[in-house]
């Protein structure tokens, strides 16, 4: 039987979501709950995709295999949650066809970066990016626009990663500043995939942009090199959160 | 010179603020800073009053005497932010009376208590109180005007408390519901003292009273009996902040 299942986590301790031999990783955390309610016997989970160390999820998605006819998704994920760290939390399960895939059927997702722009917050420091300063908002929302629609990405992907094909679409990109403090800014990207690094990459160059370092219009040229070095530095793990997963 | 300073602090990794033989406090760390800033002297910080372990603040106040004249109060409050963990903060110093201090001037408190209604959170864990179900909110709100006024609070102190005077004003108190979720909602409680755990059972009898176990008007019957087991529960700390401190 195939299960498929809804998951959040705080990434802040983990090696990121990926198995590694060495180091806690979200998936082997969750893998060893579901092998120990498999007898011992290995369970493998299959995610719509990796986050690295420090990022964050409120919704990222996994499918695995298990002979469990005797009970019930809901009662599989009271069983798992009370096995895995608190800081991952299984918030759905439900049986789906056997050759549903977590990554391959995916068709979009939705990642969140959050921006503290105002003092350093000491109890946001694994869950805000802390960049202390102010930016230029407006400069930043004309950029997030030139990122929007279909583009060769390569500009924005981990300089050494060799794809065949670069091209993705962001369908939607949005900043959505804090009404109450007016220091926060979430950047969210909508869009049918994302590459390592990418949405960190481009955050990384739309605060250079904030910074008045770079003009909003240069995201065109920076697409146009499909050229790592043109764009801006990788901004940091933790004001990113894997939102959404869209089938 | 007599050093008034404010200071913010994530308590999900210390063992309270107050120095301690062992663990790790807020208090040690601090003071480990300033005595290096000292040259190996020792410094003593006085903070307006104790949180416990778990608990956050989000504008402790607290004095230290220290011979720094040579450099200004904004460079030793960035000296000492370099040398103290990153989940502690110091906002502000300034130079203060010689008879200032943190504790015996402050004439009024505010703490407030964050609970999640909704699904389990793993990212914020250790920063709203996990509740995960439905409470009566309009209930806890009229239990919460029973609490305020000047009353002997006996009832809601740590049970072995030997004090000479339980009497203490809670000057204000409000419930704030996020209007996003409707899930979360904060209390806050400004008073004029608040005695050890004074909050957090207040925070667990009102949580009874959310859950209808008891009647908002049952405050007024705790509050005469001078009686710790006549209230609920103590609540869990991760809720807790101390916001401010008011001189």
């Amino acid at each position: 039987m195939r299960y498929f299942m809804t998951f959040a986590y705080d990434g802040s301790k983990y090696k990121g979501y990926q198995k590694q031999p060495k180091g806690k990783t979200v998936q082997n955390e969750i893998e060893k709950a579901l092998t120990t309610i498999n007898g011992g016997e290995a369970v493998s989970i299959h995610a719509s995709g990796r986050t690295d160390a420090g990022v964050h999820a409120l919704n990222q998605k996994a499918h695995f295999d298990l002979d469990m006819k005797h009970i019930t998704p809901e009662k599989l994920k009271d069983g798992l949650n009370s096995l895995i760290p608190k800081d991952i939390y299984i918030k759905h399960i439900e049986i789906v066809p056997d050759d549903f895939h977590a990554r391959y059927n995916a068709k979009a997702k939705e990642y969140i970066y959050k921006i503290n722009m105002g003092e350093y917050d000491p109890i946001e420091k694994d869950y805000v990016y802390q960049y202390n300063k102010k930016l230029d908002v407006a400069e930043i929302e004309r950029a997030l626009k030139y990122l929007e629609g279909t583009h060769n990405f390569k500009s924005f992907t981990k300089g050494d990663e060799d794809k065949e094909d670069y091209t993705r679409t962001i369908v939607q990109t949005n900043l959505i500043r804090n009404m109450k403090t007016l220091n926060k800014i979430t950047l969210s990207f909508l869009g049918t995939g994302f590459m390592r690094y990418m949405v960190r990459n481009m955050v990384g160059t739309l605060i250079e942009i904030g910074e008045g370092k770079r003009k909003s219009e240069e995201i065109i040229d920076i697409i146009k090199a499909e050229d790592r070095t043109k764009a801006g530095k990788t901004a940091n793990p933790e004001g990113l959160y894997l939102k959404d997963v869209l089938y």
